[in-house]
């Protein structure tokens, strides 16, 4: 493999989490001359969806997704529909920064359930209420499937098989406006990825989120690898992606608290970039 | 659902890790009226395979399954031997104890390897040559699907489909002499469970292992909680093995650290034997 194109890095904005609020991680971007970002919903908020859209412009950057909305599973009617609502406002803001995406969460089991089943069922629902509105604004919905691990508390829709078959039942010509984000994290594991890829088509594949694995991992939520340090194949996964047509950015979205996340924001760039060139 | 028949319980010997050796455990289990029993290797060879057979028969225990086997990818020839040489050894262990399976993991990856691809094939390689010897001891292999969380350093067989496909390969007659353990720890995530536990139909089905998932899950190996305590809905997949004709003993397995391996064994076994007649 080639290195990737270099003006195809985007950074997520989690991989700064404790050092960076929205401007400040548009100016460590800046310094670094990287030129994606996918932003959080609560940092954007911090300072107005319409002036993070002014400075995203004003920046050249390019918006590789907004994250996140979702999180459909809910004890009641009353809690469904405010996740519905919820999502919704997050299509609005999407479409103003012109996100390329917005990253999609299914949500988990609702508390004291264990109806798994039907929390797939209100996943489905709740995308099938807000596709419409996702469709009009232009802002597509990009359903990341979470790891396995994360199914009783952050998401239920864990393999790219299942994401597939939500937007094969949601969106039935297959138009884009409801694809899937591939985060290497998330799926690497999984043996059906590179069928599920090809599967997913040029059109539905939204974005592609890189970390690694590490091993060993010692935390479920917070001990995310930058890339290199793990055992992921990214350059392989990246293959596959690409030979399906997907020349979209390469977004790196790294949960670290103990690792990157103590670390100034230029170190942590400056190494994306040189990981970025080296082993993805 | 009808509660499961409490001659049915087995206890797997890890649920009992800190407290017990063989003998201890065969104690307990006796003092509970627990009739079966899956013993770790390393508990067996303490005391030896024959005298361990010999405290089987005598108390008439049945042994559900001899943990474990396989961990087959390695950097080299002579590792990869190595590993199918411990296999073939456990095969006869498990048939001198009339194990029902002999439960198999696949390994994860060599050390400093990212090629899963080619782990995989090495799991498949070792399976190949070790089931001809189980085949001729009448001991079942058990290959046990772990959830992907545990890929990289444990077992690369991550989906009931995936270890059903190994198991067509190696034995396109399904004749039962490689088939699968379901333990719901690893498997109650997966969208395709209820259709892959139909595919594998009764001969197949050679294991059911029962803890639950807990939420929060503080640890990714050792934070596995008692039935009941999780989300997972056991009694719904114990209907979907049971509707396929599996009507085998259900496993307890749990892995725990700071709670349940710090307890006395009859408290355990106790909790056991209640939650398997109210939650399971």
């Amino acid at each position: 493999m080639t290195p990737p194109d270099p003006d195809l890095l985007s950074i997520n904005t989690a991989t700064l989490w404790e050092s960076c609020n929205f401007r400040q991680a548009v100016d460590a971007l800046r310094r670094q001359k990287i030129r994606g970002i996918a932003p959080w919903r609560d940092r954007v908020a911090a300072i107005g969806v319409k002036e993070a859209a002014r400075i995203v412009r004003d920046n050249g950057l390019v918006v590789t997704g907004l994250c996140r909305a979702g999180f459909f599973p809910a004890p009641d009617r009353k809690g469904r529909r405010a996740a519905i609502d919820e999502s919704l406002r997050a299509i609005d803001e999407a479409a103003t920064l012109e996100a390329k995406c917005l990253v999609i969460l299914a949500g988990g089991l609702p508390k004291e359930s264990r109806d798994l089943g039907g929390a797939r069922e209100m996943v489905r629902d709740g995308l099938g209420e807000i596709l419409v509105h996702a469709r009009s604004c232009g802002a597509p919905l990009a359903v990341e499937p979470l790891h396995p691990m994360y199914c009783a508390d952050r998401g239920c829709v864990n393999t790219l098989r299942q994401a597939l078959d939500l937007c094969d039942e949601l969106d039935t010509s297959r138009s884009g406006a409801i694809g899937v984000a591939i985060d290497v994290y998330h799926v690497w594991w999984d043996p059906e990825l590179k069928s599920q890829i090809e599967r997913a088509g040029e059109k539905r594949l939204l974005a592609f989120h890189l970390c690694d694995w590490l091993v060993p991992t010692t935390d479920l939520l917070y001990d995310r690898g930058m890339m290199g340090d793990g055992v992921i194949d990214i350059p392989l996964i990246r293959s596959w992606l690409e030979t399906v047509g997907y020349h979209g950015m390469q977004e790196v979205e790294i949960f670290s608290k103990n690792n990157w996340w103590k670390r100034a924001p230029d170190e942590v760039l400056g190494m994306c970039r040189v990981r970025h060139q080296t082993v993805c």
